[in-house]
């Protein structure tokens, strides 16, 4: 894969089950699950994206669990993950940094369980990044609660399909977020 | 889809890091997410199975949570997606349960993160379930801990291939349970 590609899981801008703008919390989960995933599927970094204080310091407690030389002895699997982690305050800082390693801003690519207008299928997209020539660094978003809020759509170049069951767009539509970015990171770059 | 397919998440018979026999924990993240991935991809049931009087007590108490009015009216997709969890004491039951339902024992398949011998790949097995005239139920079988005992494989009719990412059966391979239902159930029956 010669394109970077890297997992932004926003807190912020989120709306509630009443379509409020919320910051919903951090959990211990979608550390381990959706590291593992990003690894496993060969992202650059997974960025947690939180502008409360006190969720960075319970993460950071967390991260240093797993980078004693214990964990690095039992548990090599899981340090190799949350080692993609990186904590930031806001999506400016998730841009920052990818834009500091490769020197252009990313392509900011939303996922969403709602039918958006012009998404793009998994199958196409997984082709347009296998293009020889494309090196663009790619950003994918996934987010928390009853999902992103449309205050965050200035920022989205692309917007990838939802994925469905076999009763479709009909059928239930209603996966952990955790599970939705092992499938859509399995569609786009799984063997 | 006509073959009616089931899961089941077995915590014995599995092995530890040290490849000895064990019964691992039930845990209550691999209760919501497993569901709701259950009945995303259209799965009929959703066996755990323990051998631990102690953890079916504890699992009823968190499933009888998701029966009361107050969870069907703010959480319906929840209460929808644990109603398809019956908890089972061993593989048997499993079995029984299937052929109750359709007067004859289900195929059973294994999944496993390692390669295993004469296993098949998801596209094929996708083309044999939605061959026409097809019925026999079929069962999926996922592992905790460190995966499914070699004891379990008298049971097995198929092997289904381990989901890999880009770098393929040299890479990171160890992808949550509840990562792996994902991905697995929406390559087999994903839109």
């Amino acid at each position: 894969m010669s394109v970077p590609v890297y997992v932004a899981l926003l807190h912020y801008p989120i709306v509630n089950r009443l379509g409020q703008l919320v910051t919903t919390a951090v959990t211990n989960m979608d550390i381990h699950d959706i590291s593992r995933s990003a690894r496993t599927f060969g992202m650059k970094k997974y960025f947690i994206v939180t502008p409360i204080e006190v969720q960075h310091e319970l993460v950071n407690r967390i991260l240093s669990h797993w980078s004693t030389e214990s964990s690095r002895q039992y548990h090599p699997d899981r340090v190799e993950a949350v080692s993609l982690i990186q904590m930031v305050r806001n999506f400016d800082e998730v841009k920052s940094a990818i834009r500091a390693e490769h020197g252009e801003d990313p392509e900011v690519v939303l996922t969403d369980a709602s039918a958006l207008p012009k998404s793009v299928s998994y199958a196409q997209y997984r082709d347009e990044l296998a293009t020889p020539g494309r090196t663009r660094p790619v950003l994918i978003v996934f987010g928390t609660g009853w999902g992103i809020s449309d205050v965050f759509y200035p920022e989205v170049h692309r917007i990838l399909a939802p994925v469905y069951g076999p009763e479709g767009a009909e059928g239930y539509n209603h996966l952990s977020v955790r599970s939705a970015v092992a499938i859509i990171l399995d569609r786009l770059f799984g063997k």
